[in-house]
């Protein structure tokens, strides 16, 4: 019955596609299909669209041209040596450093988040816009790419656009781990490398100027010799020589989140995704893309709909999840018990991109002493998080299943960035969004709500890099 | 002579208006002129094309529709109550923390700096797409504005187009200090204050929604209670009852920056920014903006080209301006002296929007004990930052100027954020530009000028507004 109507669903999404619909639309058509979804429905009707505008504006980066960036930009200065690839004169570098960028890892095609630091010593008696360092390092950020080779085309095609004495590049990246790599810290799972490259004057193992560069670079804070993580961790969680073996088993980790629900890739999603790419001008056959179709649907079936009925089964207070409370604890009758930082990553059903934090609930007890363990509330967690959603729905589901348990009353708050609010359209890499579901007792005692969010002790924000919590 | 050139200058500007340039161009080239300055040299040589640019993008939400931007982006979701302006179902808000927007401050027509939080509570059935509490919020900075004025219009925008149970709406925002206000911890400077704006079930005293809502801001260290610095300093700098009476003569603040080089505000200049006004589809009339040209006009008056010879006037080892050093510096024989951290406000040329930060100084002693006053040189950083510069220009005529009274070497490092770079264009809110200008024996002893590089404290990188240093 279940296939017939995928079936069903699959041929209206070819059928779309045959009239002249956008082909980047009609694949993201597929891949929610295959996820189980039905694409007719309300929050996704128009995902496609969105999904396909995200990924172009994403991959900007094919269309356009440094000298064209450049050009009109080049200001001339007194005092810069005259001569091409000289350093002459005072001799001055200039490094902007902070600049936040994203691109799309060409291994899995999620997106990345990228500290940039660009120096440059000017020569030809002229000297480049500052913002145009920025411009020029988003072309080469807008594609599908890996840290280093971005590092390396900022260094060149700055150096043979503008033709400088040398270029210096540094890069941060961030790449979010598996969601069950997830800590409750979110920046402990998140995977960090460090690249730099250079040109001209900067080369060398004795160069004074790059040592200059990074010791600039250290007065914002960025020690890119300590700072080098590559080695440690591998960069794309999902990446060719990092994949767990997928047995078609779903597997619990140590810290009790859920596996892949299937270790399969229909061939299917796996065409729409190749498809996807060649719309954005992109070769699936280079030979860093090969395989990343099939990692990408990898990572979009940990979100696969799992057809189960929106009930926390079996869950009362009296089933395994529970503990006898320790003896301190047996006067709370009444107080309010709490479960605070659980962490989650979701995919956001409009937008096709990851949206991960932490879930804090808290509940009446019955007055018996009894509690719920974390790593129950957790499976709950996981079990309304990873999917495709909303962070509004989660929250209220989240806290009807606490409910259902503990009639007395229930407080849901989920804290999440979402990548679809950081790294495209609006782009504010700061933003959190907190959402709140109460039920019971806690919808009229404004006291025992307020007593919860005191409670809760706050995340630090991170000063490195915001996709982080 | 000077005041023919000036004619001159001023007749091609209106010529190139009449022959159907654009009027904001010619407004910027008229203000060029009046600022002393040649419009036709190669810095300044596109500057009102990218000014006339810069406004039109800083208030394009006169152009903007808030029913265009929701439209398309309200969810049906299960669970929210139905009724419109009810609370009912899991009654939970939204809020999206921490969304960085800028604005231009209605007083001086100087951008300034949010940091915008947005909560509401879903009526009617529906929940809004994130993005869309940013682009709202987008369409009312996006004016010459006041911060409290934003709250209530981007509260009431929400509340009436989507038919919200209730909004709610925290503002932080920081203006630019006067220059000479501007202390080397620039954060100490900026002029901070907070705002908010509610509506339905928000309101009221004993609003529980609210109480919320605060609670979910201290998540991130936001406290809207103790965080008021509206009653403590004024909020424009330059605002109506804050500007300081200009008596014609230049004058000398404690720290030793020099204030406004004239207290004139020539009427061509005013009329020019005016006819900019009208230009944005603003009226000149609104009671808010009246006097504000004028302001700006004082505001870009304080970086008058002052036409002096490019020369430390009189100043050598022997003025005025050194000091015998103590006892136990005698020994510094040949070593390396600093001065760190003397802050500066510049113009940018190019974009005509403040850069701002500090400069690092190092010289080699003459091996006489004797060294030069820190007031001395911030008077050097006050004469070369206070104008229409570029940092790398402005980097090398600090280090010329040192080299000349101190021929064995100096180094100048300039650290500045660029609001050209931060609250238009490429939008790098956190990024910051350093430059680097070597002379003397810094151009090879790279181990004095890593020394000198290693001796400079980093300046703390603030959370609260990236606009700071």
């Amino acid at each position: 019955m279940y296939a017939l109507q995928e079936a069903n669903l699959a041929a209206t999404a070819c059928q779309e596609l045959i009239v002249g619909e956008d082909a980047m639309e009609a694949a993201v058509r597929a891949l929610l299909v295959g996820l189980g979804e039905d694409h007719r429905r309300e929050g996704l009707r128009r995902t496609p669209k969105r999904v396909a505008k995200a990924f172009r504006d994403g991959t900007r980066g094919y269309k356009q041209n440094v000298k064209d960036i450049v050009q009109g930009a080049l200001f001339p200065e007194h005092g810069v040596d005259k001569r091409t690839g000289s350093a002459g004169g005072t001799g001055g570098q200039v490094v902007v450093r902070d600049m936040d960028h994203f691109s799309y890892c060409e291994s899995c095609l999620l997106p990345f988040s990228i500290q940039c630091h660009v120096g440059y010593v000017p020569s030809g008696g002229r000297v480049v816009g500052l913002s145009k360092l920025s411009r020029v390092a988003d072309v080469f950020a807008k594609r599908f790419q890996s840290p280093q080779r971005i590092a390396d085309e900022v260094c060149s095609a700055l150096h043979a656009s503008i033709q400088l004495a040398g270029v210096a590049v540094a890069l941060q990246c961030w790449h979010i781990p598996l969601p069950e790599n997830m800590k409750c810290k979110s920046s402990q799972g998140w995977i960090r490398t460090s690249h730099s490259s250079r040109s001209g004057v900067f080369e060398g193992e004795s160069s004074s100027l790059w040592n200059e560069f990074l010791a600039l670079l250290k007065l914002r804070g960025i020690d890119m010799e300590t700072d080098s993580h590559s080695a440690i961790l591998p960069w794309c969680p999902l990446g060719p020589h990092e994949v767990p073996t997928c047995n078609g088993h779903a597997k619990r980790t140590t810290n009790g989140v859920t596996s892949p629900k299937s270790g399969s890739t229909p061939s299917s999603m796996v065409s729409a995704v190749t498809s996807m790419l060649q719309s954005l001008g992109e070769d699936p056959l280079r030979k860093e893309l090969v395989g990343s179709p099939q990692r990408y649907v990898q990572w979009l079936m940990r979100f696969r709909a799992c057809n189960l009925d929106v009930k926390w089964n079996g869950f009362t207070l009296n089933s395994a999840g529970v503990y006898e409370r320790s003896c301190e604890d047996a006067t709370d009758h009444g107080a309010i018990k709490s479960e605070m930082h659980l962490p989650f990553c979701a995919q956001c059903e409009h937008h096709l991109l990851p949206f991960y934090g932490v879930v804090h609930i808290g509940y009446f007890g019955n007055g018996d002493g009894k509690g719920i363990y974390r790593c129950t509330f957790q499976d709950l967690v996981n079990f309304y998080g990873c999917k495709l959603q909303v962070q509004e729905r989660m929250t209220r589901q989240i806290a009807e299943a606490v409910y259902s348990v503990s009639r007395r009353g229930a407080i849901v708050v989920v804290e999440a960035n979402h990548i679809c609010m950081i790294s495209r359209g609006v782009e504010k890499i700061r933003s959190s969004t907190a959402t709140v579901a109460v039920l019971g007792h806690f919808l009229t005692d404004s006291c025992a709500n307020a007593s919860f969010l005191q409670n809760i002790i706050p995340a630090i924000t991170h000063g490195g890099n915001k996709m982080e919590l």
